[in-house]
């Protein structure tokens, strides 16, 4: 049987080069099109030096006409940018599976879009992220299942709501006073030229960004984590201080969550890893840590696999849980094709590693 | 008039380097004793290649005998071991003006002390943090002026106190549900040799650590923001979780802090900020960014000087606070001689930089 | 069939945790023992976080009762620590394949040994360096496919050797007026602890070690030199001036070589992009870049493929050759395995990335 | 007395930056002008906020109007952009000390300019580098006590000038087979966006630059070495394989330097050290290590100190000289100042820092 032809849009970015890598030597899917805008025309070989198996690719320009007919389309477009080109791409590829790791089909809520975007809401798709819990106790993957539109998530929306969804679903923690500092690479910037990016700046340093509710994830997180109580997306109760801070490295992200127990509960961690393990125990890639080792960015690198463990801050009367992921596969490739398997109807893991590259 | 003397014990350490780096341009200040352990008998250039002008300065041992005679002590060492030498010296050196900069003399309560160390509480003296704020509108500097035993905080506690000081004193803020999580860089840990800050095990990585409660500097800084409301120093209302984590820089505390407006108040930035002008506007060494700019590491690199922005969370119900500062300079050594200068007369700005060393 | 067993001693450093890394999805090859010494008694998970799939294995003694009865073991120990254990395998093991990765078995010349490690000389096995050229045409390849005792080379002298052998090999340059400039990532010296390592030395940093002829690895490069030109390893007329530079990255080497064109002839890089062409165009893991384009560390990170690249300077009379690997995989574990595949009778690149992980 | 006024033109930028750095605390210079391009109208705290002297002081055009009527002007600008300005002020400013900091005015040879540069030659300035060593045994230095015009020499030609000038001047070394590999900071690159220089694409790697003859900065360094020995600037013997290298670091150059003993003479390590020694001793800026220790960035960073060590490599045939220095002090603004003050009949040590900031 033949593999199935893939065309990733933006394959000179680090997310379409994500995608590019782990397909390199998958059992299934094949890249047949590489797009891109002003590198058209160009090897592949001079934007992704590291992806040896596609150098010799040339990159073709971006258009819908190029990206029909394939049986997958990844767009891994700068927000805003996605919307379009699926719009055009609605028509002749009804049965395509179109995969979008931009923002532009995650939310629900019209309204959340144009305020945050200040575009119209160019619609939404299902969600990729199969751990997430749903109020009713099932998984995000049954969506998955039938699909031919994903909106793959980011990679901060990720790591929280992986790391608080399941303490909401059960009801342990209060949905409002929770509270999301980030440790974020670089990488998640993507590859576009700003002054803050720059190596002289990054070095040395460190700096948050969108403090105190203006991030454009906000409305994502908060979204992902109404949905685990049944409430609505967009209306519902939840409520989160949420703050990136770049960090010199250049991939991964390192969340620090915490949250009030429901009606001031005293917890044990045993009963909180407890939920976790309802959760996870059987996802190939969430891992709950043993207990006494926290997580740490090096040892997601290059992985699927989302790290997790809590504490219970006892004086505080908070629950602390960290996460640590990588934010381009993870948070980006790797479960973009976690989800078109679901979609495709292959075994979910296949061909992504759940080991990470350290040190 | 001759310049005063100083001896510095735990000369070969990040924390005793910093203090001779500092002193090697100061006009009343002049280091004649450098101690160290292992390393006595050494020339200093070999543990502190880049303080030239200490260069062929032998390292002597660091014994009582030694560091007496001297105006000023600096005590540089591991947490529990200067508590042994200032004892020694008490006798010969009532008129010496001994700076502690390890844990050991912090700490106001007994209990709080023997929890997180373990062992017989060393004693109370001064704590050299000259901003900081008192119950009654006073600052800590003016304890400083009659004293010869100096206290400097560590870091963390720096950047804590000085970020959530002002708005606990002045009533804004909650004195429960403070959250903190400060992205550390790795000269805070010090010389020692330790598995998990090798550069192997830093580089493209970050990681939490002293998690849900159990940090040393926990009740330290519960202390210093009890004695903003006026309230038992171990005893009082104040609760905070506080999250450390490693990040691949070698100098810097970012901090960033989250805190419930007092009353569930609706505040508007403009009241906050001018809460932060009040307690700061006339400190050389705190420095509140225009609106709009946050504070980042680089920028207090080599500098005495902790930058600070705030910012309010309408929907989610927090004011967040940044603050960043060189943990060397502003967390240790600068702070240090800052008090010193109070404790002896001097102007307290003399010979420290308010300017960063950045890129 | 069942796949073929495979105890890794060291399996808590980072050579040993690559093997382990680069075995986990091995369709042959299946770790069924990894060795430790002070580790022995601890889950692996302890030790190497990222190794999902070893995280529950027990770390065993590294004693050759508990190597033994495997098809394949590999030494991952420090340099001098092997020839002892391979000594006690000798007689119960003599159809396992032993691989080495460190210094022990690669001399030939046992007074070079003597001259720079001070012991007595363990013995010289198979050299693992499947490319390397010798001065008839042929390749180390062939003395592999036949051997149960592999000697792997390290980072610096795999780097060196793929540059500048083959340009010897064909005469282009002269053997002597060698130049050798590398940048190092750390983790080339392993997990122990050293001052010069922490990563507080190495952020901001650079420096370089083993100067002026004084590093062990000149001998070994000279020896591959002096094969690829037929003459004695330890006598021949080979001569290098070598030295390594740290460097803050984790892992790779890039190899910065200028050799003196033979006879002082005018070539075009076309000429000598020719010998190499013909030296590498057939090898997955040796990969020439196209004109114009350079070598960098992040394009090869986690791969096992070395990139290389050549000019000519014209002005200076020098043939400047740069190549860039991955320390770990290309440099270690990558052409172990590479090598044990040929004893084994196995298609060579089994298993073995040729991708980078980037950024 | 009044202070001596300055104008910094390209204030904004990283060279800028640090003449301002330097500035702020010196005793004579007073900056009352910076301006900048874009940036003009803008707090200067916006693009340097570790400034904190100068964070009020609002950016003015760069034209020749704004720059006039100052006794010292700082040209900090893209190499090719201050040939212009210069001629502008030449009328109005004749007896202001102008300073260039970029390559406009530092070549002798025209036809060496239009060859690297491709524009019509800007002139020739006074050189700034005080300890450069000429063939009949004085400095750079006294040139510059009578001019007013003076060009900076960059990072890397400092470095490779400071480490084989005294061979070469001595008769130690052979003018041809000269080596140099530079591993460099990227702040050397200046503030500019390019696609090579974000953080994502330098952490973690490491790559060539300008390799093989065709990097702008040789020219440079062959005529700072044929002056040592004499010659002619562009048509002297010098002949030097040059190759810089990108690090992950922010700031700072180290040099690895090999050089062919004239004659094929067996050099020892102490004849060649006299030879620095009687070029160095005096000199506060130039630093030979104790033998045994290697030069590192670390100890240099943030100031105008060059640090230096030598060895022998006797089997190699080859004299190694390691150079470490900041590149944005005394590759660029401190050697500006150092250079000024003799100019300005000011002790030339004034306000320079001799020691680095460390770790």
């Amino acid at each position: 049987m033949s593999r199935m032809s893939v065309a990733v849009s933006g394959a000179t970015g680090y997310a379409g080069g994500e995608v590019l890598r782990l397909l390199s030597s998958h059992p299934e899917l094949h890249v047949t099109t590489a797009c891109g805008h002003s590198s058209a025309g160009d090897r592949l070989a001079v934007h992704q030096p590291h992806l040896l198996a596609y150098g010799d690719m040339i990159v073709k320009p971006s258009t819908a006409e190029v990206l029909a007919g394939h049986d997958v389309v990844v767009l891994a477009l700068p927000h805003g940018a996605s919307g379009e080109i699926a719009a055009a791409l609605a028509e002749t590829s009804r049965e395509t599976l179109i995969i979008d790791l931009a923002a532009d089909h995650r939310l629900i809520s019209p309204a959340a879009w144009e305020a945050f975007y200040g575009s119209d809401h160019p619609g939404t798709w299902t969600y990729g992220l199969p751990e997430m819990l749903l109020a009713d106790g099932t998984k995000q993957r049954e969506q998955l299942r039938s699909t031919r539109r994903i909106a793959v998530p980011g990679c901060n929306v990720t790591a929280v709501t992986l790391g608080l969804g399941p303490l909401l679903q059960a009801g342990l923690i209060e949905p409002t006073g929770l509270n999301a500092v980030l440790a974020n690479g670089v990488s998640g910037a993507g590859k576009a030229l700003k002054p803050h990016l720059t190596a002289a700046e990054i070095l040395g340093n460190a700096s948050p960004y969108g403090v105190a509710g203006t991030h454009r994830h906000v409305p994502e997180i908060e979204q992902n984590l109404n949905l685990a109580l049944g409430a609505d997306p967009a209306e519902g109760p939840v409520r989160i201080s949420f703050t990136p801070t770049l960090i010199p490295v250049s991939r991964g992200i390192l969340a620090t969550l915490s949250a009030v127990p429901a009606g001031g509960a005293q917890l044990t961690r045993e009963a909180v890893a407890e939920v976790y393990a309802a959760a996870y125990a059987d996802e190939p890639f969430v891992h709950m840590l043993a207990e006494g080792t926290w997580p740490q960015l090096s040892a997601t690198t290059g992985s699927n696999t989302a790290h997790l463990q809590v504490g219970i801050d006892e004086r505080a009367g908070r629950i602390v849980t960290v996460v640590a992921l990588d934010n381009l596969v993870r948070g980006t490739a790797g479960q973009a094709l976690q989800s078109a398997h679901l979609a495709l109807g292959l075994p979910e893991a296949t061909g992504l590693p759940t080991g990470g590259l350290a040190p």
